[in-house]
């Protein structure tokens, strides 16, 4: 096969506020070849992501995206790993070609796997799937009673753990996170797995995160993640000694393999989370999870936007059984539930990827349409990017 | 003072090759604020930089650069490095924000000293600012004969040193570059300083990178830079143990403080090479000389563009005496040399900062014209960016 185009559908709620939900734009990538089409999904601002993908060269090493990926050549996974190499090499100085490469590499395993009918899974070498348990993945409340009610709502869903993050936390005392802590373990009931995140809240000060340990240990949370910032990983060292009981968890800004093995040997989190959209795709994740097990740290997904990228997500750790927790968008913005047909259902408490060709999971042209953003850009007068046709 | 605008300039030579030469286009940014205005380059694809600063907000953390800077107050560096914070936090899922906001730092740097009447290396701390020996920057020649005749070339200008790269380096035999090298040191003379860039060729292979070294010591070269790609400190850091005499240079491609600190602390390179139109602006690249010289490393510019450039490039270390050698493009496109009145110009085979209010450089309008790219952007039909009048 031949890739004849890579067409970009930048999606967007019609008001987007400042919280910290990334499901209220999409970028979706849609790769045609051989008379098959892929889709992929860019977690990443979609106009910086397009721009990357079509603009004009700067220098041998500042190309756009397009330059190692149109016209080239997809019979298997080694084509996509040969594209990738020419990614990281001619795109070395432009930051955002991680982002970009990300979505179109997922759709470059869809379109195998179509291709093919298999699953991206077997593709990567696993022989089964294995069910994982989702963690309803959701912010906290403004208040420690909404915080409470929250918790019971999803366990009240079925949902045996529950990641709380960002909003208030780390943001005021230690005093006002022992209660919001509190009110989430009373929430989830002594039996629920807590999770907890604080999206870099405390940059690189080490006390600061340390001062809300003991109400983390006193409430059992399984793991604290991003208390700092992506890249602060003497931080991230330092405070994984300070506790026996609660882990470190990041890894979602890593947008190389690189950065990811860092976070582990460097930082030593316990749970390693990789967002296919940002780290250059599945190719790159699946490396992730390799090194995760031979380092004894647990593998988990990131995903906060579409069933798509949910299940490109999943596919990297999908044989690995141990690795069994799984973030799960639980409240995402509707245009990232509308625009699949179908979805990743949790059922009896786990939740389990299609066995279907590529990603196995199914367009809606007719969503697309409603939450569409029309993008067009010109360099000299000529037009280099229009919103492309859905047909 | 209130910033008002920011205005992006995209310029670009006729035509553009894959040599790797970052002098054939370049992204002025220019700061207006109390009547004041301020320059500064980004060192990125341009389209994508400029989308970066104009583009929609994702959500609360993937909000564009301009977010964080329109309307803010402009007062000293306090303020510049709040809107640094800003910038870190607000766009932290927005890769390409580090490119564009280093254009814009650099810009409010020199805005800051212009109004105080102090060049900026003053506004860093440094009570002198001391002379550079400039290398001359260039790439090697297809052939050893070519390689000679630009070391001779480069000499006879009045350059000690010179720094050969990319080229035909690491993608022959190990006999090719060993011809190389010693050709460029022929062309040196036995005096010559020599210093020698592979531009990420060899990925993460320390053993490639190493059958190089034997002819790197016999050549005397002081530095090997980038053998590897920008984050594979584990294979800087085993390539560093091969060598009693070759230190290993990098550093260019960090995007932040974190990176450059990590090639020093696991890559352990002897030069750490910022520079400030990827690493977030001048703010950062003086924390990182501060780091290195902590640490016993030596800190050297990186650019390969503009006068304007330059000069940023030069202020974080102005004032390190001992850390002398400095980065110096001999032979830039027109473009990168024109679009400034004034120029570094190297003296007694020195180079010296400016003793003017901020970057002590003037930009000509005129030559910005005739290089200048007509960019227009739209998002829902509506203009969200236009190539900014001159005036």
């Amino acid at each position: 096969m031949k890739i004849d185009a890579v067409d970009f559908f930048y999606l967007a709620m019609p008001v987007i506020t400042t919280e910290a939900d990334g499901s209220q734009d999409a970028l979706l990538v849609r790769v045609s070849a051989g008379g098959l089409v892929g889709w992929g999904e860019c977690e990443a601002s979609p106009l910086v992501s397009i721009a990357a993908f079509v603009c004009p060269m700067s220098h041998g090493v500042c190309r756009p995206v397009s330059a190692s990926v149109l016209g080239q050549t997809l019979s298997g996974p080694a084509d996509i790993a040969r594209m990738a190499a020419a990614v990281e090499y001619d795109s070395m100085d432009l930051l955002q070609a991680a982002h970009t490469w990300s979505g179109v590499e997922m759709a470059l395993w869809d379109l195998v796997g179509k291709s093919r009918g298999e699953p991206v899974w077997r593709l990567l070498g696993y022989a089964t799937s294995a069910p994982k348990t989702p963690y309803a993945s959701q912010l906290f409340g403004d208040t420690p009673a909404e915080t409470l009610e929250l918790g019971r709502a999803a366990r009240s869903k079925g949902f045996a753990a529950v990641k709380f993050g960002w909003g208030p936390l780390g943001r005021g005392t230690v005093a006002d996170d022992r209660d919001q802590l509190a009110a989430a373990r009373e929430g989830l009931g002594p039996e629920g797995i807590l999770l907890v995140d604080v999206g870099q809240i405390f940059g690189e000060d080490v006390e600061a995160a340390a001062a809300r340990l003991p109400a983390l240990e006193k409430e059992r949370a399984v793991w604290l993640e991003e208390p700092f910032a992506a890249s602060a990983y003497e931080a991230y060292g330092a405070l994984s000694r300070r506790s026996s009981t609660v882990k470190l968890a990041g890894g979602e800004g890593a947008h190389n393999v690189h950065m990811a093995r860092h976070l582990i040997d460097y930082g030593r989190v316990g749970f390693v989370q990789i967002d296919c959209g940002r780290i250059g795709g599945i190719g790159p994740a699946k490396k992730v999870a390799d090194y995760a097990v031979a380092k004894g740290v647990t593998y988990v997904n990131h995903t906060f936007t579409t069933h798509l990228a949910l299940s490109a997500s999943i596919q990297p750790y999908a044989g690995l059984a141990d690795h069994r927790i799984c973030e799960y968008p639980v409240a995402p913005k509707p245009l990232a539930f509308e625009i699949t047909r179908n979805h990743l259902v949790p059922t009896e408490g786990t939740v389990s990827l299609p066995d279907a060709p590529g990603l196995g999971i199914e367009i809606d042209p007719d969503a697309l349409k409603r939450y569409l953003v029309d993008i067009e850009i010109k360099v000299r007068g000529e037009r280099i990017f229009a919103t492309p046709d859905l047909v």
